[in-house]
């Protein structure tokens, strides 16, 4: 138990992610590691106060199941303070309704990434935090990072990195400090630490890819112990001696006439767009 | 069948491996994907000779079956000549007996690599050949892109190529017209070819971590139909876009003493030391 808070002390200041000053929001949707990781930080003692996002999955009753073990968790511990968004009360629309109507064919996974990644942004600047940290073990780095060489995508390259930086004063910094722990040893914080956790994958990520790259990384690990650390550290450490630093798309971002977050369109930006169709 | 010629004609010209006049080495083990490399130039009309290095390889009669059934594929094609380098009668050890008595723990892999380097590029500089082929196929290539990918090689990664060019006159310029082949196409095609090859794995490729790499993809390929050539492909295309220019180790090469090849030691190349030991 000790070594998961020391390892993850060691990331946040390996990477400077933050300082014991700031405020700084947790994404937290009620699994083993955005739970552990909110736990991991308070015992740690930073500033930190709970975000989970309710996309109104009725299937399995995944979000009233999830926001469920999120508020267990706060009502056990003392100063664990957290706020909800809940898309339908907001938006009018649940997840899996929006990606029924939507006329643009796009899938419900890369709809949840935008919704997420838009309500992160806007909690975390109308709230004045430093930072958003997010549960992403080095199971979700690796499968993420093989996803994107077996593309070479080198733009989504270029950018994985324990810190994402904040390069619009409406874009937070999003930080990963368990992007060097395996998923097992999450679990087993979780496990040892007594938290409830959704032990569901979510309804939708049925047959993702992801859960196929971790399997087929889970492999490659049993054969060759330390592999998936060794690919993630070594890509890191590429990336510092150079590598895709030329990658570097230079777009011209405006501001969202309704939400004011940047976006390369003119107008609307994709999330707000998604209540327009 | 038509479909193998046309794409080894397509590969060699997209990217400029060799012309019609130029001679050039084809690297024959025996195996199914070299033979039909071999049988594919002939029939293309290229002006071909093979080269077997027999390594004496004891086990199972490897060596010995391999070179068989290179001399049946020849005896059976007119034009088909190659010659043989026969290690053990011209440096004293076979590979195995080196692998015994060698003092500096290298693994068998590695030592034959070495080997088959060296004598490739001594017999293309002897003979004046413009360009050795060898009989690499998109499962090779993309096994090797991987097992680099997981160390984030960065050397290996900027020479991974369809074509290495000779960087020095004893360096031999090396060529892989198979390289966007499944390893099922090269197989399909030897077999309705009628063409007889050893069909063991070397012996010492047990366990071989690019045989495990091959089972990986293998399964991502059953998903993802067209990953593997995605993944080697996108790669190039990446490289070509500049990723890696920057990698170049620019080392000092010397000649070796004895057989005058490229090293970056002083005194004898790696190749003439095993000897000596």
């Amino acid at each position: 138990m000790e070594w998961v808070l020391e390892q993850t002390q060691r990331a946040i200041k390996r990477y400077r992610m933050f300082d014991r000053g700031d405020k700084i929001l947790v994404a937290v949707s009620g699994g083993k590691d955005s739970l552990s990781l909110w736990d991991v930080l308070l015992r740690l003692g930073y500033n930190v106060e709970g975000l989970h996002i309710n996309l109104g999955i009725d299937e399995k009753d995944y979000s009233a199941k999830s926001l469920e073990f999120v508020e267990k968790f706060a009502a056990e511990r003392e100063g664990a303070r957290f706020q909800v968004v809940d898309i339908k009360a907001i938006y009018g629309k649940s997840l899996p309704e929006l990606a029924r109507e939507t006329r643009r064919g796009r899938k419900i996974c890369a709809l949840c990434g935008l919704i997420k990644r838009h309500e992160m942004n806007r909690i975390a600047y109308e709230g004045g935090y430093a930072a958003i940290a997010t549960g992403h073990n080095l199971d979700d780095e690796v499968a993420t990072l093989f996803g994107n060489v077996l593309r070479w995508q080198t733009g989504y390259l270029a950018r994985q990195a324990p810190v994402l930086p904040s390069t619009h004063p409406r874009l937070a910094r999003k930080v990963k400090p368990f992007c060097r722990l395996y998923e097992r040893e999450t679990a087993a914080y979780a496990l040892v630490r007594g938290i409830a956790y959704i032990y569901e994958d979510c309804p939708f990520a049925k047959g993702a890819k992801t859960l196929f790259y971790k399997d087929l990384f889970n492999q490659l690990e049993a054969r060759s112990p330390g592999a998936k650390l060794g690919f993630y550290l070594s890509f890191l450490q590429a990336k510092e001696e150079g590598l895709f630093a030329e990658v570097k798309e230079r777009v011209e971002l405006r501001e969202c006439e309704r939400c004011g977050q940047p976006t390369t369109a003119p107008g609307l930006c994709a999330f707000c767009r998604l209540w327009t169709e």
